[in-house]
């Protein structure tokens, strides 16, 4: 746990109850007795409530549904029930999931006070296991954005320096666990929108192989790129929560691999390199691999044709959700989202179709790759979490900061890969993350992998 | 068989060999003695020799090729293996299908002497199952067209009446197999391609499901849309075929169903209406049924939505295939062809995505229809052969030759269901196909039904 090492930078906001107290840590404090499902809840909406006011993490919120739904499970485990790892633990949901009890409304004006029929498959199955949703956590704007600074109810802060940016779209959610308001929660993640905002928060993020986990009542931004993730503390409670999330599809975690072949991703022609992060990031991968880590082979090269296909997919995919929104209801739209969504129509139907067969050569190419490294490592995001509205990263060959901060997390999506942000240290007080992705299909021996290797990291 | 009915109409030109003799007589005459592979490909050759400078159905041919093979395959049964019912018999091959053996040109100026490294899959099957190829026939330029009377070498010609086009794209597969000159052909058919010729041509055609069939080495239209068939003179040379091709993917014909629930299809708003096209299918459907069909509900209110999707997806996917030389050599390309896939560049990405989500929402909608009926019928094509180079129908509200072919082929295109073309009768001379279309998957079902039921049509 971060928490662990006294010498690290010490977050901005005085932390909430969660923060530093693992999953396995609740479960043992409810099994002796010494804390309930329903004391966590209250926990949770004492820390919301002191912390929301400051990270503007959540933007639904209902404890007294929550403490009633605690109380059942309470009595279930009173009655020697366990449901689970995830039996009474308080955890926050990404407001573009569908929950049958709250609002979802995707951070937009069009969707104030929409309330869903039923539960995302993922919500129903986080609840079967046992979980309890306190609430429901901002996103940026139709999910359509790596900032978190942009939706009707305004922009998420890092509780790290509450003047910079999330990350997104999965802000809320990263607010809400890396302060500690719940120790857990669900995103999205299309280009990055759940490592994004891990990184730049210093917090386990997690998206799995395309198509594992159910996205049935996700609000979708681009259904080809996109998965249900998971923002955590630490890599076991990310296991945890991806074994309910997966409905049995993931097996439980197995044994780590003993040496698994690393390869390091050179800092690729549409990232920013700042230096100083990449240096933290590499020795944090060099800590993981317990020795040097060579170069990957090949990756760079593709590159480009990663970023080409992505950009077709996404942009068509995005367009086709909202063409209508955009006709009859523009002015509803953040301005920005607005423009980025106008600027999606142009993508020609063969592009689209193109940019499909490109992804599936792409494929195959990693998967040929994956044959010769385990584990492909580089930054998750390369800067640190910019100011909130900030635009431009400054530095040799300026560049946006949207591009900068999606750039080194969204040729996984294009390629369907299991991926996580695992913290890496800290740059000028600010953290960053360590990226390791690998081979589609091998979600649970990445978690395994990171799990038994990741080490806390030095302070600053 | 047609030629069973002595007073039906007769071709404009004189038979060849094959024309009224099924794949089991010629098995049988194989297995007597009578008649070797060596005979058949000798005969197959007499017949192109002599037909095709009237009906330009082959491109290619390849008689000593082929009397090699067909002395192994004599060799074989006098050794006592015979690889099946395609044992021994001659076929011809569309020549947007790869051949390791013959040029593969699409009927374009861009592959002419085109030599593909492999067999396509579909090829490589029929082989296996011991069929002989004689050559590769004609198809509309690229495929894209439904009229055969375009291509880099010309025009097929309609064996029943020489003036009038054969239909398309399966343009020279269509001509070889109503002549006689072989007794089956393989075609491709993307919104009709091989239903619209066998019709025309007074031919059984039939489409699996989308995907049954590989298509690995056919030259793309439009993948999605897209599936290898069988232009035959009867159903059960059609199942011998669909059975090698299927490569053991479709299982033997089943027993036929007792009393198929049958529903009729009125005539959907985008093709013309012939009424004595009409009336000739719609009694061929009652022979068929035994009895009066009922009209299919629901079919009709699909119509402009399946149009709509379709149009999206072919023309993307089409102009996807051909981008770069649209670019780089408009000039080798046929005029109309160039034009069609110009017209096809402005199918934005958004567009082509909401089709491909439109076509499984219809797919849900037709499985609940198939529900309530066994089999649609309607016809093949709404009119007869056209003149060659014809490109407008008349009538009342007259209509695109092209649109009219395909109009009541390609929406089973777009559900990616089983259909097949059966000889229905004439009409001032030329043959009417009746169609008829089946759940996903039901291939055999539709096959065996087709065999058990289908009866020779009176003649005009």
């Amino acid at each position: 746990m971060t928490q662990a090492n006294p010498t690290s930078p010490q977050l901005a906001v005085e932390p909430g109850f969660f923060r530093g107290r693992r999953i396995a840590d609740l479960q043992q404090a409810m099994a002796s007795g010494s804390l309930t499902a329903e004391d966590l809840v209250r926990h949770a909406g004492a820390a919301i409530e002191r912390l929301n006011p400051q990270l503007n993490a959540f933007v639904h919120v209902d404890i007294a549904a929550a403490l009633a739904v605690a109380r059942e499970r309470d009595a279930e485990r009173a009655s020697g029930k366990v449901r689970g790892p995830l039996h009474g633990i308080p955890i926050a949901i990404k407001d573009n999931v569908d929950t049958a009890d709250m609002p979802t409304t995707m951070g937009a004006a069009h969707f104030l006070g929409h309330r869903p029929p039923a539960d995302a498959r993922c919500v129903a199955l986080l609840r079967e296991a046992g979980a309890i949703v306190v609430g429901k956590t901002l996103t940026h704007e139709f999910a359509y954005g790596p900032t978190g600074d942009r939706s009707v109810q305004g922009a998420a802060r890092n509780p790290w320096r509450t003047s910079q940016m999330t990350g997104g779209s999965s802000a809320g959610s990263a607010a809400a666990v890396a302060s500690g308001m719940v120790p857990v929660a669900l995103g999205t993640d299309t280009g990055g929108s759940v490592r994004v905002p891990s990184a730049l928060c210093g917090l386990v993020g997690f998206k799995p192989t395309h198509g594992r986990v159910s996205d049935a009542g996700v609000f979708p931004l681009a259904p080809t790129l996109e998965d249900p993730g998971v923002l955590a503390q630490c890599v076991e409670d990310a296991q945890v929560f991806m074994q309910a999330l997966s409905g049995g599809a993931i097996a439980p975690a197995i044994a780590g691999v003993d040496a698994p072949r690393m390869g390091w991703v050179a800092n690729v022609p549409f990232a920013i390199d700042d230096a100083a992060v990449t240096a933290c990031v590499r020795a944090a991968a060099e800590r993981f691999a317990r020795g040097a880590v060579p170069a990957a082979p090949e990756v760079t090269q593709y590159a480009r044709a990663l970023q080409s296909a992505l950009g077709a997919i996404q942009r068509a995919e995005a367009y086709e959700v909202h063409a209508e929104r955009v006709e009859s209801e523009p002015g509803k739209f953040d301005p920005e989202v607005l423009e980025r969504l106008r600027a999606s129509r142009p993508v020609q139907g063969w592009e689209y179709v193109r940019a499909l067969k490109e992804r599936t050569r792409l494929q195959a190419e990693f998967a040929r790759l994956f044959q010769q490294v385990d584990v492909l490592a580089l930054p998750a995001v390369a800067i640190t979490a910019p100011a909130l509205q900030q635009r431009t990263v400054a530095g040799p060959g300026s560049a946006g900061v949207r591009e900068t901060l999606l750039g080194l997390t969204n040729p996984w999506n294009v390629l369907g890969l299991p991926a996580i942000s695992l913290p890496a240290g800290w740059v000028n007080g600010m953290p960053v993350g360590l990226q390791l992705v690998a081979a589609a299909g091998a979600d649970e021996t990445l978690l395994a992998l990171a799990a038994s290797r990741w080490q806390a990291p030095p302070a600053d």
